[in-house]
């Protein structure tokens, strides 16, 4: 069902030429997600430039049941910004609305609006002599508004939190039209539900995102950075949590790949070099920073490696001797996804595992892998820190693409029910979307889907809100 | 109304005699706050052993419709753990649910039960080699259940956060008697809506907390703790940033207070010394805190208060010499609370406000007080790292109790309407319960009024979770 074309002549009322894309060629960048994995056909796409706008066309679209879809920078992995198929659904992008509307340094927040690139907050930030730490791959184009939205994850979880934790207050315009102003700015406010959460991680199905007031940090003004060789998961666990006691909240970063990570990076990659003259079974990338300037956190960094190696829990260990050493050991861990994409097809998982379980279930997955679908190739890196790993599985050297994306309801299976029986999470920081939909339901109780489902309904009743996103 | 006798006989048969407490001296303590300011008549005390049986009570509870009082240690601020004087409400106390289910050292978690004294857990912690950082006043019988439920705050928020940060997942048993097993050990879980967050500072009135993971730290091994004498609370905010600016995560503690709560202090304990030979106009106790041994930190320490009495930025500073030093200045701070009750009336506000905002807040909110009620003496202290202060009103000298209580809601609509200008909280860590849950109807928008009463009917549609709290 189309909606009617008075529809569109309100929104165009409301927002402007300026404001509705309006050629079909226009429109297809907003019609499908980056990765090309889901092509849409939106009614039409608005981006209204205020929050007023956003109310007006959402109540114009609640008024004759017209489903939204929001949508930031179109940086998501799982869908969830992508309209239907349908030639129904308005998509609703919040890319202009970009101000940041306030920055109070001694209360070390800032508030900002929903299409606020995520890069330009780091530097607004950064101008402003704060640190605002969320950061991820997409942080050229990803905003703060779709961030939120999806919770997003991210290199420095370990130290600052998801997306969640960084966040003091929200605006949003209500499945209703109405603009709930939860714009607070205060560290403890124990005056009931604390609403903000619901819309935080809920991909839009709740309402629409317009601004938040985000927290800042003093900034790092030391750091080091390490590779660490190590024999197994298992090592590299105890090294975390030997830095972890022996260094705390010193540590930003703890990510762990294998082998066969760095030789992809390594073969696909000209301008990389082998952190070490030989090779190991597997890595740690690890950093720390101090907001004291120094040699402090280097001397620490030391320490900690070198008694580590005394009592055989690494094997090697590398500590960057400079900034352009530290980005070079950051581009072993940041290239592997482009060069798992260039040897092939694979199939990815975005897992988290309580981090104890983590040496566990790798043994445990890969065999159960290697069993079923012999000549697979690991491709296992991640956020150790956080639990959370990137478990990607690669298809046998010459297996063709199409054959190998047959198998691969067969791969998630066998990954996803193996996390469940670690009580791990198959969406780590990615979010469902209409990727995930389908399959959560296999993982979660059926009474948590329904406590999930009366929460919908309570906020959104005629379920206009990003449908056939999440639940 | 009363609940059927029949109905008091079926929650005997689930818990037992042990479960159910008997004559009404027995029934007293649970019948009214510590406070003694609400005194209520339940239908029943019930003290259920296990979730399985908190789950068959609330279900019997549910079909009669009878209301369910949750309660922990019974050490709330604001009456939310106190029946009503009805006679028809179920007082359910969790205390005899104190097992530690399980500890994962390598995971940072463990799993614990509603019932146990938030001091036990930060044993158990310790004897783990770990820290559970959650601290405060009433830590020796305050319960973890309802820590989360009013979602406490304390004296480490600055650094570790309140208690809902300190929460990875959740067992509740919902006002339907269902159980729903959130009991997840994860930092990254990105699989639709968050909804132990719901459960979090909704003071039981959404369903009953039976069991939580909390995430455990790496414990300080050096600490310093300084008393630094200030001009004005502006000046202790400039400390403030210029401590977080060289000091980062190490920065545990930042307590302000002013001079007249010192001498309530001095006047009301005898085995106190002031911290100077001289007074000043406001105080700050400030502690910093490493994972590292040794005496880098107490350096800091003194290079940072060095710094800001060369810049004229604080009057005197002392820095602890000593654990007994260190726990004396603490003293200095904890014991205003109960020097100014010896002191005589007053009316106490838990306030938050941005904490850039936090001098003027005090100087207006000063101002318009003495000019309306002229002789009360403010007794301004509080959580200054967190925006929260308790902004207290002492009755004038020689001013009879009784007048005094009278000018409360005068005092306090002073006092929370300068907060609700400067955006901020009129409860910072306490909660509403039955305290302030028509006050916050004046500062509260109806819109989110109305998006609370939604997430409660959806979730409890008989409303017979803690009627009369938050709503």
């Amino acid at each position: 069902m189309r909606p009617a074309p008075d529809l569109i002549e309100r929104i165009r009322g409301i927002v402007g030429s300026a404001g509705l894309i309006g050629s079909p060629e226009e429109v297809l960048p907003y019609a499908t997600d980056w990765r090309k994995r889901y092509r849409g056909k939106p009614a039409a796409v608005v981006k209204p430039a205020s929050t007023a706008e956003v109310a007006a066309v959402v109540r114009a679209c609640a008024e004759s049941r017209t489903a939204i879809v929001p949508q930031g920078g179109n940086t998501g992995l799982c869908g969830a910004a992508t309209p239907d198929a349908s030639g129904s659904q308005v998509v609703l992008n919040l890319s202009r609305m970009n101000r940041v509307r306030a920055i109070d340094a001694r209360n070390n927040t800032m508030t900002v609006e929903a299409g606020c690139v995520l890069a330009s907050l780091q530097k607004t930030a950064e101008e402003a002599g704060r640190l605002f730490p969320l950061s991820l791959a997409a942080e050229g184009s990803c905003e703060i508004g779709g961030n939120l939205s999806t919770n997003a994850g991210g290199t420095a979880v370990l130290r600052y939190g998801n997306a969640r934790d960084l966040v003091l207050g929200l605006e949003v315009v209500l499945p209703s039209g109405e603009i709930w102003d939860g714009l607070r700015a205060l560290r403890k406010d124990n005056t009931g539900y604390d609403l903000k959460q619901l819309f935080v991680g809920a991909e839009g199905t709740l309402g629409v995102i317009t601004a938040a007031v985000l927290k800042l940090f003093p900034p790092p003004r030391s750091r080091a950075t390490a590779v660490v060789a190590l024999e197994d998961p298992e090592h590299a666990l105890e090294l975390l949590k030997r830095t972890l006691e022996g260094c705390g909240e010193r540590l930003t970063g703890f990510e762990l790949f294998s082998d066969f990570c760095l030789s992809l990076v390594l073969k696909h990659f000209k301008d990389v070099a082998p952190p070490f003259a030989r090779r190991f079974p597997h890595y740690v990338l690890m950093e720390l920073s101090d907001t004291r300037p120094g040699e402090a956190v280097a001397r620490i960094a030391e320490d900690t490696l070198s008694a580590a190696l005394e009592a055989r829990g690494i094997l090697d260990a590398a500590i960057a001797q400079s900034d352009a050493q530290a980005r070079a050991f950051w581009k072993l861990r940041e290239f592997i996804s482009e060069a798992q994409a260039h040897e092939g097809p694979n199939i990815k998982h975005d897992v988290s595992i309580p981090i104890s379980q983590i040496p566990e279930f790798i043994r445990a997955t890969d065999a159960e892998l290697a069993r079923a679908h012999a000549g697979v190739r690991m491709v296992t890196f991640g956020h150790l820190g956080d639990g959370n790993l990137h478990y990607n599985v690669s298809a046998p050297e010459g297996v063709e693409p199409d054959v190998f994306v047959k198998q691969m309801a067969a791969i998630n299976l066998i990954v996803h029910d193996s996390v469940a029986r670690f009580r791990g999470s198959i969406s780590a920081e990615h979010g469902l979307g209409q990727l995930k939909r389908e399959e959560i339901r296999r993982y979660k109780s059926s009474l948590e889907l329904e406590l999930m489902r009366k929460i919908k309904a309570a906020l959104d009743p005629h379920g206009i809100m990003n449908p056939g996103k999440v639940l």
